[in-house]
């Protein structure tokens, strides 16, 4: 049975390292064989104000001793903009291998869609939509039904997975496997996050800057000294 | 007006080195500085079998020193397969700046679409599908033209392309540019093209090897003796 | 004081992931969202044959969900072959930022370094030196005092450490972090251990063997059965 | 003989690319299809415009269709930090393939080289050195050729080029080839080139800056549009 689902889910599956593991890594440049030892770096202290240095004078490879795995459920336009992000490994379920699942995205009513005055097409800005444009959104949700009804016939009378999912929309929800470490996630939230006091303020779509914000949350907790020197620097990443 | 591709298309915009310079590259760890000289190289001969011994023994920088741009024509499943492969730069046709063209990918008569007996799910294999088959998907790819009517008169009614592209299948046409140096080409082709006589055989999806058949045309042009060796190598990159 | 040191260390010093999530992000593929559940994964048994497969038909991506981070001790020479691996992480101690420590590489009496019989420069293979050859180096090894004696008196003369390392020679020991995850270690590993056996066979600089092989053993540790694959493979990563 | 070299030497060996190619790879995301036609894009013009725009707004990839191959002569030093660039494609000469060349890096007078009052080890700033100071540099300059006579030596008695190596210093000069993309590249010169009037300023060794600026006036050549752009963005690359 076909479902619509608004959001994309994010699960934290595993993780390794975290704030001290990034100052462990960068004394090795000026302390050599004793960066070995974790318990010296925790004692000493300071890994705050080391953090803060590193990410405002760009040495960005002692954030790299980390990882995040999450589980992201999500419609296929926003993992397509998600996995141009070279910087991550991604396992994504196949279209090929196995007859997709009839979920798919549409947007609720707190989603604005409508485009605002001065709206500019690579910047594109939205505001709350009116009900005539919700009930048009709603009406056409019909179509994911047909669409998938003739997806399952298709494969019902013997034609490839492959093939019949050619008429499946990009708002059809993948589930997706994404690890990345601390370095390439900032880069990731710095690009899908939208926040208008930022360094370099970006626009991105609003499901992709929902995994985002899960990803975020994530990254926060576990690493609260990295996270806030991130902010400090303006969302600008090593 | 809607209207229905089989295949996709590929046109080589720009390309850089050649077999001279995959030769010149590695002879700078025997030789230094002379390797600055690619006359001298040309003269001394032997670089076709400098360029099998380097294929076979693994020896892969060499051929980093190239690179091939290609323009991609092809559907949103088959661009979705090619950027899974980090190891090039994309820029593609963005469904939220513009309103994507009404061009879909369908089967021609000619493309096998029907299980095999023995089917595997993680090697599909297919043959010659049914006038009855063929006959269904004729007469599915008329929902293409509906669904492109609702996303059309969702953006005439203000609604953003981000959001009215969710019904948009991944059928659906993109442009792609693609740049991609040699030693990253011959594992795309490895991957993407089926030959029952390669070392690591593979199944890709038709499409997808179109493309990746065009881009070997391309490098077997101008790379000759690279191409050669690959073959010989039993189509493993090094 | 100076001192001489005949062999890399490596510790292990955090470690993620392992052979069920290499599993279950395989499984994200085929099963979707289910995926998620890893007590599944470990209850339905058979990782061990899916880990074969992924691995024989070069599933690639399953084995990047994972990380090892190591603290490597070892020469210059060895930490620039390990560096030209692109797909790592590292710190490395500074010699701009701080003065390295009078620690130096030279080989014991049991590391082969006598050309043999049809030696080939680019094979490079050895065998046991004679008596002459190892006092010759031990006799060679003073040089590394007298160098070391230079670079501390510019030192202390207030010259730039960066300028004054420009004498300190390339069997210096410097310390390095190193993060990488199965699927990339597997390449290092397949390139810098030699193994007869082995279906592409590689000729390393004993020195960097030995840091592979220790890299090898907390790797076999943490992840048996894909190392058992790895194995099973000829030592061929996917 | 063994020669002193006091300067990297930089040759451009082949480029492929340009501002053009930067335009028309952005216009595939608003116009699709017709980004084929690059006579178009020369004609309407507007490519300056639209690449400070790319720059500014942090859209990277239009900037990886093109390429740079570079032949760099520097020493070990040198070549090691750029090495650790991991975008970009690399290969040079061998210790263990061939005996290297008997040239080293030793800095002219008008090299600073005193620590400046207030010197921070983590940005090491320099002034001219006293006349004791340069005399002590030329006088340890004389090691080199005691240490090269020793290699030597070792090699004449057989022993191995990879061990007898062990006591080449960091200033010996290597041959290595760089192929590199203009986005990437302006990541190196941002990090490798002091401006105080930079965003954000870097405190590189001299070396490596000499190299990096031998490369940015090939770039700005061929890529003058694009340079620009990156100046007036502060030196901060997409």
């Amino acid at each position: 049975m076909t479902s619509i689902k608004h959001h994309p889910t994010v699960t934290l599956i595993q993780h390794a390292g975290g704030d001290t593991m990034v100052a462990a890594a960068a004394k090795v440049s000026t302390t050599g064989d004793e960066a070995r030892s974790l318990e010296r770096i925790e004692e000493e202290g300071g890994i705050s104000g080391l953090i803060r240095y590193l990410m405002r004078h760009r040495h960005g490879s002692p954030f790299e001793h980390g990882m995040m795995t999450f589980f992201i459920h999500a419609p296929i336009f926003v993992i397509r903009e998600l996995q141009r992000h070279r910087i991550a490994s991604y396992n994504e379920e196949s279209g090929r291998y196995k007859q997709l699942e009839p979920v798919f995205w549409s947007p609720d009513d707190e989603r604005p869609l409508a485009k605002t005055e001065g709206y500019k097409p690579s910047r594109p800005t939205f505001e709350a939509g009116t009900t005539e444009q919700y009930e048009l959104i709603r009406k056409h949700d019909e179509i994911y039904l047909q669409i998938y009804e003739a997806y399952e016939e298709e494969i019902a009378a013997g034609i490839g997975n492959e093939v019949a999912r050619r008429l499946l929309p990009v708002g059809t929800f993948t589930s997706c496997w994404v690890t990345i470490n601390p370095r390439s996630l900032m880069n990731v939230l710095s690009l899908r996050i939208h926040d208008a006091g930022a360094k370099a303020v970006s626009y991105p779509q609003r499901e992709i800057e929902e995994v985002a914000q899960a990803m975020e949350t994530a990254f926060a907790q576990h690493w609260p000294l990295t996270h806030a020197a991130f902010l400090k620097n303006g969302r600008v990443g090593p």
